[in-house]
């Protein structure tokens, strides 16, 4: 056994249901005593509640916040699916880096300290000493030929994103994580692995992505169609399913998901190419949904598949498809106002306020 | 003509049609040279661009936050509508000048500050030097026995809310205001606005409200009905239609929204009492339409039909209905983000970037 098996194993085995915690129903005996009509803060007192139960504490606080944004390159662009060059992914990452970026501004609005990991950038290597370089590899196979990644690498991948959040509860503690990415041609890897995560047929769950014009649409779906043809992944093998059409941040981030449910850390799921991730972690060990939360609804058509698959229903829906993590940025900051309303609002007995003369919780 | 009418009318002269603005000119061209694919933060550009044309700046910035709630008693409340006492209002005032409700938590979030207003609160008067006392009256008339208030009375309270923005506006500026509410009863008095306005039955536009039981639900709908009946509104009159089935505080609000269109900043609707009072803006000027941003979609289903009336799409769905600006409070951290997006993301070239080698816009 590696070492990397070893590390997921032992993760795998540390998530555990969340049924019947005493923390989510102390959060619920609370959101009854405060001063405002039963069930009115709507989802907002769902969220909270469910915090505190992945949390295990009755009153979270969520004040450290992080966002991994984890970058790599893929094979697949040489088929024609994105509309920007493989440059960028490394061009982004440097953005990133010096702060410019939407999810730098939603991180910083957030209160949240980003992460910027290489998962597998091409290239010249970057520079920088806040960069976390994993060393996977140069970008992915092209999966319209063969397998994206040996199953070493997609193993290395998945412990690499453990061990990165392990780090980092270690070193100051992570109260929630959001997860993002870049990488160009990534979105054709998410769709191969929804489709095959899923069962849809692959138009169905294949978008445009950054925005491609309907040739290179054509193209993208020809590519998935062709990658889940060449690799024929087993749906129920997450590694497997990894390793044969995925991409080295995807499976970064699906390492982030189980770390997070085994450490009881809420995770917001961002867009597409994450709730791709979400699928891996899904297949490998399905409580891992327990502590996901879903930041957005993306407009591509793949995730809304996956968000079912996920059976998760989104916080927000703002028409947002830039990825980068920045939907489950701003979605953190929901996650954060429910749990501080669940902490610091005054109960109607501090506050001398009469409740209600009906026990009925209306609809 | 009285002064309060010579502040409406000087204020409704003043509200401009806010089309071909040059700032979202600019903010829409900014926004394309972002380090983003076109349109991929979807509402989030759009808002930003919205609110550059409503505060005529190219890369606007929302730092002085304001959140008005106004509270107010409501004669309605003898005929059993709702399931609190009316005693509840004067302690929920309370509740916001001590800190202890959900919209003390939500504005401390969005950074906002709160003004508490006491547009005519019934019983003894609640001494504190941070409320803002409007001496409009203990509470409405009886809607289902004749008018709510005086014509004069509407005037007053429309004029007290502009007057109340322009002070602000000239302490400290406002960037951005939202809108909140609280009275026992408010939600029929906003009921039969919405009916008349709309021209919708009142069954279709009354809610449960802070939650009622089939009894009280059927005697609300009838107190709405009857207040129609006796009061016969009309929906081009915004003063008689306050005036005759409306509210202190909702007078209030109407106040703060024409304010806010003449002085071009936006103003965030929270839910369906911030959206009666919403309604009398846009009837006494519909441009005034133009300057507001709906928050977020209550359950209430006489907020739907109000959105509708009003053109709104709402930034946020989260099944609440507590109102007290609430709703509001959430999606103004979001108007927040979507300015900061505009005004801090790198440009393509200030990045370097290569930029996408389409032109075409996907949908």
């Amino acid at each position: 056994m590696t070492t990397d098996r070893a590390t997921i194993e032992r993760t795998v085995e540390a998530i555990r249901a969340l049924d019947g915690s005493t923390a989510s129903i102390a959060a619920l005996e609370r959101q009854a005593r405060l001063t405002k009509p039963p069930g009115s803060l709507g989802r907002l007192e769902e969220l909270a509640t469910r915090i505190a139960a992945i949390k295990d504490e009755p009153r979270p606080r969520l004040e450290r916040r992080l966002i991994v944004v984890a970058a790599a390159d893929h094979g697949v662009t040489q088929q024609g699916v994105s509309a920007y060059p493989a440059e960028v992914t490394p061009q982004m990452v440097r953005n990133f880096l010096g702060g410019g970026a939407a999810i730098n501004v939603l991180a910083d609005h957030a209160g949240a300290r980003v992460r910027v990991v290489d998962a597998g950038v091409a290239g010249e290597p970057i520079e920088d000493p806040s960069l976390v370089r994993l060393g996977l590899g140069a970008g992915t196979s092209d999966i319209t030929e063969g397998a994206a990644m040996t199953r070493a690498q997609a193993e290395r991948a998945i412990a690499a994103g453990i061990e990165l959040l392990e780090e980092e509860i270690a070193a100051t503690g992570v109260d929630i994580v959001a997860t993002g990415e870049m990488g160009i041609g990534n979105s054709t890897a998410a769709a191969a692995i929804i489709a095959a995560a899923t069962g849809r047929p692959p138009a169905a769950v294949t978008g445009r992505g950054t925005g491609v014009d309907d040739e290179r649409y054509a193209a993208k779906v020809a590519a998935v169609t062709r990658a889940l043809e060449v690799n024929r992944p087993d749906a129920t093998d997450g590694l497997g399913l990894l390793a044969s059409v995925g991409g080295f941040e995807i499976g970064v981030l699906a390492g982030i998901y189980l770390g997070a449910a085994a450490h009881r850390v809420p995770a917001v799921i961002d867009g597409v190419i994450s709730g791709a991730a979400a699928l891996i972690a899904q297949s490998i060990e399905p409580s891992t949904v327990e502590a996901m939360i879903a930041g957005h609804r993306s407009v591509e058509p793949g995730h809304t598949a996956t968000l079912e698959h996920l059976r998760l229903e989104p916080l927000l829906d703002l028409g947002m498809r830039l990825g980068e993590g920045s939907g489950a940025a701003l979605a953190m900051t929901v996650c954060v106002a429910a749990c501080r309303l669940l902490d610091e609002m005054a109960t109607f007995e501090e506050a001398a306020v009469t409740a209600s003369d009906e026990a009925v919780e209306p609809e």
